[in-house]
Order: structure tokens, then C-alpha cells, then sequence
């Protein structure tokens, strides 16, 4: 038989178990998998450099499905291919525990690199495995890093803004090592794509600094071919347009947008395997042959393995390697702070000693790094001339640099950061979530984090934005109350391994607190000791709690101040030590520049909670404390009525 | 004086005025409007159609300051042209209470067409202008809407990806009413654009359907004839790319970041007057020549609105123009529901009455109409060929819609909504919290607003996201339990005029409830009466409850259920009614899929809440359930459990 042959009978088994897990599922996007049938085929068949018996090998190949709606593709892929992904697996599609989940969930083990599903997530984090490669490559070397990132993209993934910033962030940059596979299959969940997008995206990528190609997605021979050009373009990023046909070889369901999301039905899963010559009787029918074809196709991946790892046993480089890939817990020395300095401040004067100690840390700013104060002073920029430059200019782009910091996050060997002021953390949400979903440890530093960041106004002035992150499973919310609380709260961040840490910092100036070192890492510490109130407080408030207990003491009042920079962390401390923090049967007060929103959590119903809900204000930042409540004697004055009241 | 000279005057006056309005409150950023100038009072002398004397004239022509930190630009202008703007409106820049807030905050009365500072949403807002234009055009006719829609943008605002999204969208429909000034003076924040920028702006745009000029930002007669050939082009929208310099006549600060943002010091502002000949000493200096050449140029605008002013009065179309502009209350008809529906179908099923009572109905979903079930199935498909159209195909663009449907909302005569599934909210959250801090009366429908959505799994199920919306001031959230919520819901939303509202609607069918009609609009309210427990329960958890408390009747428990659909007006009704709703000293559990983040605020510390703090799981919908412990059996044991221990 010969390859086109087999390679068609490649394509036809995972078009079968496509169809055959959608249909059993009942449920799940059939047309993609079918569609791009034969560009999986070429690429894993004849490039990606992959082992499925280590399937983390550090230095394969990076695979993003970003249209993950396609996962049965990859699910396919993995299990044809010899990955621990069983038979049992595909047949128990989009069941509880199965890890053929509806959109792919990362599993290194298993060989998903990414979780995909919200689109352009993938598109961008490529770039950021793409960025991450590059990085280490120029700092280790090529002998020890030296591979590729593809990637299978859909025309929503392109419609999407974060794939434009990502985009033209990956064509200023020249990531020659970056292809994407594009489905252009003219089809959307509502139909013709041609109701919504017209553009000219070939236009549009080459206007960025990629470089394009027509392909027929159906020829696998000029699959192969653009993929072969693709690879020796050692400037720009590449995006092959495949003209493909959704669910190809379908007898009445190709090409239209019910076969997107929807099983094809019985007789159309049977009629299309008559069609393609197929045993229409059998399903997750997996002939012999291909799964030889596929296992051939993996000693490719396997040779090169075993290849690096004698490399890395005998190169000098290897303890260069072992500093990015198997770095120590990290401790940060103490330093003096002063007496007054802004939590950014403090994070920026943090980030030499980081720097130093940590050598994959790497990261940047959205068009605000002097704002962050989140600049290695003497990193470099990373640009298409200087890949060590270990300070990214991500442009004003927040959402692209949520994925680029996953992308490098999950590429390993890196420690990645990414900056802006609070407010924007909307603009990167769906990147947060994502990194606390795939537990990422993605570090988000946000600074200008309250209504103290003034003449800026209401535009800039985060409100919700603590409660809403909170809110996120696995994600760590770390507002530190001053310089100290910072380095701690740094400490924590670099040295988690299983979610990603966001620091909240301030713009204006807080005093440094005479406080117990260590507190941080348990979320909630008592700051002055009192037994008639407890004033709760995170952040740029915890030293304006300090000085309304003072002056509760001077009317008899004694308060206990808390310091609460973490909310998950204090919960994952136990219930004895957490009464002990809080007091039990004592009246709380809870003090945050932001929604109170979820604060009874602490308080209770009859506790007070002094916040902000509503929206800020332009003004100087005193005009804002004193119009909204938060200088040291409006507080008291309300904590003293409150417990007049309680009394 | 020639046109010329008292055009430079003009600029010359702008300048001077952002200069000292900066420096006055010692924060700003004064390098926009100095670079911009030119285009200002060309475009402000000589285009836009707007009459100071009557700011919402609403045939009047949108301007939109994209790039919203140059705000001084635009008090400058609406100064200068009589708008009810003071000088010392001006001289109190940034400070608490002043209309002249760091960023543009909207305020139509005095010609503050949006809030923007967030950059690129200002971009998205004019393209939901033009639109909101281009059919109400067709609708009404152009004796009475005959509009243009301008806008300011820079590279910030092109960098995001909401930018991309609506300038894709903007060119598939051929929105030729827009003309947006690009200032591209190559600075942002962190330096050189050069460092992150370097795509091809033009062919960028080109490839995406618009016109696109080269000018001379500083050259007036460049500008002019620009704009008018771009006014000309009846087919596409227009781009005009500016070069500029940042803070232009600064002798030092010229071409620098340093002019972005911050004053440029006493010694610069002077040097600049002394420099372009301006009496160095004085401040807030407004030549009477100058002031006179805007109301002149204003006088433009103020005929044209005495003429349409006239027009209406005489017009046959008056009628239709006052359904759009000036709708009655609206009040939806009660229907039989049947025993069983998903929320978003009942939502669905009163699109056709919506459009009929509604003429200013608009809307769409991103590519997701059919699961969302947003269709006015004879409102036909807006598009370049028919500006009739009601449902609008935004494409897999969340963010653009977002911002689009917020500029249909503050455009007038429109009542528009944007769909997707809720989890996607993420995606547009920026133009989500504009909608709020605006108090523009978008409406956001967000169906599959649970796990219980089943397969697609944990990227596609919502958890954090009830309580990081509820988190956000002036957003209305609103999740019925059943159809007749629905109905309840959607009339409120219809109604609502000073703000947003989101709807969460259940892709899964649920019971219809025999409920007391009415109850939504006090946003929560007893469905079940009961005396030994309180079950507070959202969407499409009230059913369960309801179960739930059947059968802890059966032991003897009594169980009160109460729907909470939407807490913002729960909160609004007195203590007394919220008391009697929720019951004193019975003990309270709330049922939720969803984190629990939040709901202390209605069950206190010492209450139950059932609800999901992880990620949720690919699996059908029962087993999902199951799993996560919301069977009516489960919740029964948990209730059960907890009072147990309670007594």
C-alpha cells in the first residue's frame, strides 16, 4: 500500500472515531475533526516532534488546538499516536472524569499542552510557547532547546480580538517558529461565515508580518509542501490558509453549520463511512495498519528524545538548563523599606533581587511598565534581535499578554509575569480564568489598585475587581498592606506551582507597618492585638485601621486590627487558627476601598462593612478618602457608632 | 485675519487651555490635545453638525474621543463652542465634582457623547452609532436622521483587540458614516510605538474593508480635504491615519512619552506660549476672536437643527420617529408556558412580541443566535445591502458587540441587547462595566448561565461569574426560575433606563413554576411558605428547592422557598419586606450553581450555602448534578444535615 494510501486511511480511521465518539456522546462538534483530518495527518504524521512515552519531554514540539471545539481531533491524534489516552477514553467522550472532556484540559501526561474551547486563547498562547522557546533557545542554547510551535486555528479564533493583538505582536516580534494551521472552512455556528466576515485575512496577517499561504486543506501534498516552506521562513510567523470543508466526506452534512455542533446521526455516520469505504457497522474502528503508520511517525519524536537526553547528560550547558527547568524554592532577603513607600514601589525594588535569583523570570507590561514599576533593570527587551531580552513589551494588549504569560507559564522552564493597572484585569479576564482553570502559575501583577489612584477617575478606578477574583476558584488574590507584606507576597507567588497569584499593589504611598514577619503566607494575621472590635482590613486600608484603633484607644476602645492580604490562603488555614485571628463573639468591621460585596464572609450580616458600591471618582486621592469615608477619622467615627449601636 | 491665521489662534487657544489645565491640577495628559489640535477645529469648525444651545438634539452628528485620556481636548472644544462648559469647569480639572473628570465621563447635556478612557471602547461605540444611524436612517428616513458619527482613536486604541473586532465588523457592513481620525504620533506610554507596533495600520484596515488616508496631521488644509473625501465614500468606512506629534509646539517635550501623561511643568508651558506667540503669563486665555470663530462655526450645527426641527413638525414620519425616540412604558402579555422550559426558550418565545411593541429593538448574538434563541424571526439580518434589519450578525466578537450594543444604547432611539453564553460574558466585560458606569440601558442576554449547560465542560461553565456581576455597581442581574420570570424579566430589563441589565437564562429546560406573578420586579420574593427553614434559591435552582422542600415536609420540617432573581432590586425594597421575605431567626440556606461567593449577604455566616467553588466538568447534565450534589434528594440530605446541627 502505498503512503497516500495509508495516509487516507489515516485520515478515514480518525474521521471514524470523530463521528463515532460524537455520536455515542450524543453530543459534541464532529465537523472540525473531519474537516482538518488531513492537516493532522501531514503534521503528525510527518513534522511535530513529539514521544508519546514522554510526553513532557521538555524540548518537543508544542501542539495548541485552539479551535477546541475540535477535540476529538486531538483526542485521535493522542490515542493513534500511542499517548496514554485509551480506546475506553474516546469511547467515554464528555463523561464525568473521562479526560476526553468536551474542550481539551491540559494534561501534560496525556499530551495536551493547553486547555482550548474559548476562542483565541490558543492563538495566543502559541505565541507565548513560541516566545518562550525562542527565550531559551539565545539562553541555553540550541543544543538543548530547539523546537517548534504549531498550532490549528479557526475563523473564530480569528475574529477574536485577542488573536489580532497576539498576532500583531507575534509579527513585530518574528516568530519564525510559530505556524498555524487555519481551518477556513466558511462556516460559523450560524452559518456562511460570509454574514459576519469578509475581510481579507492574508491581507491582514501579512499587514502583521506573517507570512501566508493558500493551501487546499483536502491535498496533503501541498499540505506538506507550505508546511515545508513554512519552516525554513526564519522571520516571520506563518499561517497556512487551508480551504478545507467542514465535515468532509459527509454525504448531505459537509459544508453546512449543522455540522459544527451537533452529532451527524446514525445514518449520516454510516452513509459517510460507505462513502469512504469504511466497515459502516464497525465504530472506534482502528485498523492495524494506521495505528502502525502513526507509532512509525512517533519514532520520529522518540529518536530525537533519546537523542537530547545524551546530549543533556554530556553538555556543558546542562546546568544552565536545570537552572530554568529545575529551579529551587525561592527566598527573598529582607530589606529596609523606609517609612513610606507604595506597594509598587516596593514590588519594583523587589525585582532586581528576583531577577537574580530566579533566571526564568520574564515578563512585562501593557504599555505601563514605568506606571507597574515592572522592569529587570538589567534585562533587555526581548525584540526580533535580542531574543534574551528578558523584558516583553506586550503593547497595549492586555488580553494577548493573559495568554502569552500561559503560554509561557505551561511551556515550562519559565516564571512569567504580566502587568497592568487593576482596573484592566478585565480586559485579560478570560486569560486569568484560564490560567487558574489549567493551573498555570502565571503571575498577575496589577497595580493602581483602588480609587487612591485619583484624578485618573471612575474609567480607572477598580471597584469590583477584588470581589470578582475572589470569587475565581484557584486563583490567589494577594493584596499586601505595605513593603513588607510585598517581598511576601512575592515569595508566595514565585514559588506556587499549581494556579496563578495575582498581586494587588498600590499607586500612592503607604506607610511600612511594624508588623510580625511571615503573616502573609497565611492569608490573615493579627497586626495589634484588641478585644472590643475587630477592624479587618487588606491593602493601602490596613494602615488606616492601625490609626483609627489608635485613636478608638484613646476613647477606651481597645481594637484588634487584622491584616487580611489573602483570602483563599487564610481559608486554607484551620478553623482554630482562623477564630483565633478573628475573635469569636467580638464585633467586626471590615475596611476595603472596593465593593463590600462578599465581606460578610468575614463579618457576618451584623458586622460593618465600610467599602466602596458605587462607582469612584476624578479627584486627588485625599479629596476621594475624605469624600468616600476613608480617612482615619471617619473610620473610628463610624466604628464607634457602629458599636454604640451594637452595644 | 485670515482663515488661516485665526484657525492657528484656535489651535493655539486649545493648547494653551490643556497646557494649564494639566499643570493646574498637577495631573493629565496634556501631549493629546496639543497633537490633535489641528484636527479638532478642523473637524469642530468646519464638519460636525452639533448646536451648544441644544446638546441631545438627536439628528445631531456623534463625536467619540476614543482615546480618552486627551480629555482636555474635548472640554476644550465644547468650551470654546458654547457647550454648557465653564472656564471654570476647566480650571477645575480633575477635581471632585467637576463635569471635567480625568476621562470623559457621559454626559449628553453637555455634549459628553460617551465614556471612554478604556481604550478601543470608543472605537467599538462609534461603530454601534453608525449603525444605530444607518437603520434608523432606513426606518425613520433621512429627513429625519441624516447623521455622521466621528471619532478620535490612537495606536492605543488600535492595539486592542475590541478595535479589531469592530473595525472588521464596521467594514463587512459598510458603515461609510464613520470616519475615525487615527493621531498617530508613533509615542504610547512606554516610549516608541516602534517597540511593539510595526504592523502596516493601513492595510491592516484596507484588508478589512475601509478607506484609508495618509495626512498630515498638523497640516488644516490636508486634514479638510481628507475628511471630505472620506465623506464621500458611500461604500466604506474611513480611516484617516494623522501623523502627529505628541504634545506638538513643546520646545523639549515634543515627540516624547514624557508629554503622554503628565504636565509638562511651569518652565515648558511657558517656553510653548512664548513659542507659538501666546502671552506667556496669562492662563486659561481665550482670545475673543477665538470664541467667536467657534459660536460662528456652531451656528452650522444650530440651523440644521432648527431646520430638522421644523422638518419634524411637518414631517408624516413624526409618528414613527416618536415610536423610536420616545417609546411608552412597555408591558409584555402573559402566556401559557406549558409544564417545561429552558428559560432561554422562553425568552426566545417573546422575541416576536418584544418586536412588535418595540420598534427600537436590536440586537444579536455572537455567533451563537440559535442557542441563545435570539431571533426576530421577521426582523431580517442587518447588512450592507439592507439597513432594515434587526438582528445583527456580530460574529464570534464578544467585546466589539459589547461596546457596539452600548454605542446603539447611548446613540438613542434604539433599545438594543448583545447574547452569548454567559461564560463569554468574560470575553466583553470592559464594555459590560461601561454599560454600568454610563448608565446606558443595554441589556446583556447570557443563556447556558450554568454547569447544567453539561458537556462542553469547565471553559464553557460559568462559576465565579453571578457573583463577580453582582459585584458591580449599577448592573442589574437578573436569573429567573422559570418562564414566567422570564417574561417578568424581560419587561423590567425593557424598562429600565439608567442602566444595564444582564439576563442569565438556563439552557436546560426547567419546570414551570406555579408561581405568584409580579414577584421579579421586587426581586425577590416567597414562593412556598415555611417556617423552619428558609431555602433561597436563583434560576434554575428554585425548582430543586421547591422539590427539596416537598419532601422535608414529608419529615415534618417546614421549608420556606424563596426566589432571589435579581438582587439589586431586592435590595432596593425596604428592610421590612426583605424581613418578612427571608424570615428573623430561621435558619437560611442558599441553592445556587454557582461559587458561593457573595451569599453570607443573605444567609449570614452561621447559614448553609450550597453551591459550587470549583470548576465545574464535562458530562451530561444528570451526572452532573449527581456529582456536585443538586439532586433534590441531595439538597433534601444537606438541609437536613444542617438543621440538625443547627438545633
Amino acid at each position: 500500500m502505498g503512503k497516500t494510501e495509508l495516509e487516507q486511511r489515516a485520515v478515514n480511521t480518525i474521521k471514524g472515531l470523530a463521528m463515532d465518539a460524537v455520536q455515542k456522546a450524543n453530543s459534541g462538534h464532529p465537523g472540525m475533526p473531519m474537516g482538518m483530518a488531513d492537516i493532522g495527518v501531514v503534521l503528525w504524521g510527518e513534522f511535530l516532534s513529539v514521544d508519546p512515552s514522554f510526553p513532557t519531554w521538555p524540548d518537543r514540539d508544542r501542539f495548541v488546538l485552539s479551535n477546541g471545539h475540535g477535540s476529538m481531533l486531538l483526542y485521535s491524534l493522542l490515542h493513534l499516536c500511542g499517548f496514554p489516552m485509551t480506546l475506553d477514553d474516546l469511547r467515554n467522550f464528555r463523561q464525568w472524569g473521562s479526560p476526553t472532556a468536551g474542550h481539551p484540559e491540559r494534561h501534560p501526561g496525556l499530551g495536551i499542552e493547553v486547555t482550548t474551547g474559548p476562542l483565541g486563547q490558543g492563538f495566543g498562547m502559541g505565541v507565548g510557547m513560541a516566545i518562550a522557546e525562542a527565550h531559551l533557545r539565545e539562553m541555553i542554547g540550541s543544543e538543548l532547546v530547539d523546537h517548534r510551535t504549531y498550532g490549528f486555528v479557526s475563523d473564530g479564533d480569528l475574529m477574536e480580538g485577542i488573536s489580532s493583538e497576539s498576532a500583531s505582536l507575534a509579527g513585530h516580534l518574528g516568530l519564525d517558529r510559530l505556524v498555524y494551521f487555519y481551518d477556513d472552512n466558511k462556516i460559523s455556528i450560524d452559518g456562511a461565515t460570509s454574514k459576519t466576515f469578509s475581510e481579507d485575512v492574508a491581507a491582514r496577517f501579512q499587514a502583521m508580518g506573517w507570512s501566508t499561504w493558500d493551501v487546499d486543506g483536502h491535498d496533503r501534498e501541498a499540505i506538506r509542501q507550505a508546511t515545508g516552506q513554512a519552516l525554513m521562513d526564519e522571520e516571520r510567523p506563518s499561517l497556512l490558509i487551508c480551504h478545507t470543508h467542514i465535515a468532509h466526506g459527509a454525504p448531505t452534512k459537509q459544508d453546512t453549520a449543522k455540522a459544527h455542533g451537533a452529532p451527524l446521526g446514525d445514518d449520516e455516520v454510516r452513509a459517510t463511512k460507505v462513502a469512504m469505504g469504511w466497515p459502516p457497522d464497525e465504530t472506534f474502528y482502528v485498523p492495524e495498519d494506521v495505528a502502525e503508520f502513526f507509532r512509525a511517525a512517533m519514532d520520529r519524536g522518540a529518536k530525537k528524545r533519546r537523542a537530547w537526553e545524551e546530549r543533556l547528560a554530556a553538555s556543558p550547558a546542562a546546568g544552565t538548563w536545570r537552572q530554568y527547568f529545575e529551579p529551587p524554592p525561592i527566598r527573598l532577603a529582607t530589606s529596609d523599606w523606609g517609612e513610606k513607600l507604595a506597594t509598587r514601589s516596593a514590588s519594583g525594588a523587589l525585582f532586581e533581587q528576583i531577577g537574580e535569583k530566579v533566571p526564568g523570570f520574564i515578563g512585562g507590561a501593557a504599555d505601563l511598565v514605568e506606571s507597574t514599576k515592572t522592569e529587570l533593570s538589567d534585562g533587555g527587551s526581548f525584540s526580533k534581535s535580542n531574543r534574551s531580552g528578558r523584558n516583553i513589551h506586550f503593547g497595549i494588549r492586555e488580553h494577548a499578554m493573559g495568554a502569552i504569560v500561559n503560554g509561557m507559564a505551561v511551556h515550562g522552564g519559565l516564571r512569567p509575569y504580566g502587568a497592568t493597572f487593576f482596573i484592566f484585569s478585565d480586559y485579560m479576564r478570560p486569560a486569568v480564568r484560564l490560567s487558574a482553570l489549567m493551573e498555570a502559575p502565571s503571575i498577575w501583577v496589577y497595580t493602581h489598585d483602588s480609587v487612591f489612584l485619583g484624578e485618573d477617575g471612575p474609567t480607572h478606578q477598580p471597584i469590583e475587581h477584588l470581589a470578582s477574583l475572589r470569587a475565581m476558584p484557584n486563583l490567589w488574590v494577594i493584596r499586601p498592606a505595605d513593603a513588607g507584606e510585598t517581598a511576601e507576597a512575592w515569595e508566595v507567588a514565585l514559588n506556587r506551582t499549581s494556579g496563578p497569584t495575582a498581586l494587588l499593589l498600590t499607586r500612592q504611598g503607604v506607610p511600612v507597618l511594624d508588623r510580625p514577619p511571615g503573616g502573609l503566607a497565611l492569608g490573615g494575621y493579627v497586626l495589634r492585638p484588641g478585644s472590643d472590635v475587630v477592624l479587618v482590613a487588606t491593602g493601602s486600608e490596613v494602615w488606616v485601621a492601625v490609626g483609627a484603633a489608635e485613636q478608638l484607644a484613646s476613647e477606651g476602645i481597645s481594637a484588634r486590627v487584622v491584616s487580611l492580604p489573602c483570602w483563599e490562603l487564610f481559608f486554607e488555614q484551620s478553623e482554630d487558627y482562623r477564630s483565633e485571628v478573628l475573635g469569636e463573639g467580638i464585633p467586626r468591621v471590615s475596611l476595603e476601598a472596593a465593593a463590600t460585596f462578599g465581606w460578610e464572609r468575614i463579618t457576618g450580616v451584623g458586622g460593618l462593612n465600610i467599602g466602596i458600591d458605587r462607582f469612584g471618582a476624578s479627584a486627588p486621592e485625599a479629596a476621594i478618602a475624605e469624600h468616600l469615608g476613608f480617612t482615619i477619622g471617619q473610620v473610628t467615627g463610624e466604628v464607634t457608632r457602629f458599636l454604640d449601636k451594637h452595644r
